[in-house]
């Protein structure tokens, strides 16, 4: 007998059938004498036709009326839910986020968990009722309604089996777990029975959808076994765990992408201290996340170029920033390109390995590969390419680190 | 400057314009110098989606989620009015149930309100912030949200208004007040301005849809002053108050009508002590409402027929109920019909005035039309008769009691 949080995405809860099977899923782990947390997101399509309310009654509207408006979709869930979970003579009741409370700091729209309250449901776990939970949703001050913004359910699936001492949470969602790359670009790609919170944290932050970062964060902080499977089917998925869980660990676990991105290069910036704190002062006020960055001295060493890669999406906003800026910052020229992409090479085999980056770039040449920026952590080396090789670059490293499926 | 309660109904809030619309009106009243509270039904047909979400789930579903669901309706036109308003330049807050909070007792679905804390929200209207109340819901027992069935938030408006002291309560809806009848069958009916709760209550029981029977009750409890108008138009409703206020009282105000009737007779019963408990009893025990009741004795004062009516939708059960307990009643034979109809002739007037009753059988003789049964109370005369009679009845009462429009 184990306490599990199990969390079902839009997809896995889309329509009347396909909540009536969850609850079949739940009755299963009930009925193997699990105590069980449900946490529910909205109806698929339900979250983008109220966030569309919302946005046709007012350009710049309250956060915190968005927040009221656009929780009841995982409401209606976790009621549904509920009511097909009794359907077959699994006691069960919906929970919301203030009826728990989930407590959660002001930011409504991406509100963050402070501390859930468990007494009352831990107590019905322990009486056999199922808890299901309506996801994506938290108590603010003045008694009101907030959210933990997209993809929000994963963390408060992951924060209530942090709180709960859960021993695992399984995301359901519409993939069948976490693979070695994209499958839609490397068909031979591997699904990966492990992972730990670092790759996947990597992993997510690469814009790999699976996981809200938030969750993962939440996951490794407080230890929280996570497996990420399908709802669809009955294979196992993928379980993101602490490193101590993986017996063999390979050097990398994965290789990700990213089209997201763009790049600018400043040419010619007075080389003097203060340069780089002008130029990315200005772009964190106007709030755009700078990622890479690259300076080279000239040869007279008196001036520098400075390359940085940001949110392809921050780029118009960027370049309105930096042109306003020429002459305070003081650069000779601007260059953006926006058909770059990044790609990474993901393992924390690599802390205790040389070479990882070495077998990168080499693969790389082979393909004739121009890499355009390096960045490196602990666990990850990135490059920027140009986006027309793409898929080459993932395949011929797919391929470089034997991720290849046998 | 008043303090008022604007009460918008689900066809005035069918859409993103009409909530726009409303939020003109709630501005008017707010530029105006009154202190606004408002309380909102669910978009127009989003209520009927939710219980068919409900009815796919589970054919017996628990009410608490059935709740649960159900009051999301309300709670999403809250926070688009709060927006809309908030887009005009008007300081304005959603409210849920739970959140106020509007106790109500644990009959899910059906629930009545037990008390209303305004100390927050009376403070806030103080402050001048428009106060938009999600109708329809409360806060029963264990944290749970409660609805207080169907048009119930013409129940939470008024008592709200009640709870606040507010001069008067405005019910907005799709008819722009009380008619003398139904305007479809007497084109040339006449719009009341004012009517007393005892009428409206008559008129509410007869199924007149205009305001829920509880909303009625609470205001005649508490002295409500309640306007029922359009929020189609700008002209003045009718307005539902105590006697006093009306200066020239009419007879007779208006002239209703029922479909919603069935008749049962039951023949050759035993005329002995106890035979009237024995079947209504049963009925009772079934939660079958029973309406008028005639007795007659037979000749030789042995048997008795008994004939009553019932709710039209309940007779297949009342039948099943009297068949089964054919031999403890004890009655030789039973007929139904539910080809009758009930037509009343309402007025407080009647109290202090004699000839009501003759003056609606002298109507009805005149044209051919048979009397099945009759019933009285003080400020009502009811009969029901054959359904083909409908129209032509409630046509030569509105004439008879002088109703018609000049």
């Amino acid at each position: 007998m184990a306490r599990i949080v199990m969390k079902f995405g839009g997809t896995s809860v889309a329509d009347v059938e396909r909540i009536k099977n969850v609850a079949l899923r739940v009755k299963k782990a009930v009925d193997a004498g699990d105590q069980v947390a449900v946490t529910v997101s909205a109806m698929a399509g339900e979250t983008n036709r109220l966030v569309a309310l919302c946005d046709s009654v007012s350009e710049l509207y309250d956060a915190r009326e968005y927040d009221t408006v656009v929780s009841t979709g995982e409401q209606v869930t976790s009621g549904l839910l509920a009511m097909a979970l009794q359907d077959l003579g699994v006691d069960a009741r919906s929970w919301q986020g203030w009826q728990i409370p989930i407590h959660t700091d002001d930011a409504h729209g991406k509100a963050r968990i402070l501390g859930i309250d468990t007494d009352v449901v831990s107590q019905r776990l322990d009486q056999g009722q199922v808890v299901v939970c309506a996801g994506f949703q938290g108590l603010g001050s003045d008694n009101r309604v907030t959210t933990l913004g997209r993809g929000g359910s994963d963390t408060s699936a992951v924060a209530l089996a942090a709180a709960l001492g859960a021993e695992r949470c399984d995301i359901y969602t519409d993939v069948d777990g976490i693979y070695t790359t994209d499958p839609r670009i490397v068909p031979h790609a591997r699904k990966l029975s492990k992972i730990t919170y670092e790759e996947m944290l990597e992993q997510a932050s690469m814009g790999t959808k699976v996981l809200q970062t938030r969750s993962v964060e939440i996951a490794m902080k407080y230890h929280v076994r996570v497996q990420v499977l399908s709802s669809f089917s009955d294979t196992p998925g993928t379980l993101v765990c602490d490193e101590d869980e993986i017996v063999e660990k390979e050097v990398v676990s994965g290789i990700a992408y990213s089209r997201d991105e763009a790049k600018i290069t400043l040419l010619s910036v007075a080389d003097r201290p203060g340069v780089a704190a002008g130029v990315f002062g200005a772009l964190a006020d106007a709030n755009i996340n700078v990622d890479m960055i690259v300076q080279n001295v000239s040869a007279d060493g008196t001036t520098a170029d400075i390359t940085f890669t940001l949110p392809r999406t921050d780029l118009p906003r960027a370049l309105k920033v930096l042109e306003k800026g020429q002459e305070d910052i003081g650069y000779a020229r601007l260059e953006a390109d926006k058909n770059v992409v990044k790609i990474s090479v993901i393992g924390v085999g690599m802390r205790s390995h040389a070479g990882v980056a070495q077998t990168m770039f080499r693969a790389l040449s082979e393909k004739g590969i121009n890499i355009l920026t390096i960045s490196t952590s602990e666990i990850k080396v990135s490059v920027l390419i140009a986006e027309e090789y793409m898929e080459l670059a993932v395949r011929a490293l797919h391929s470089a680190y034997g991720l290849d499926a046998q």
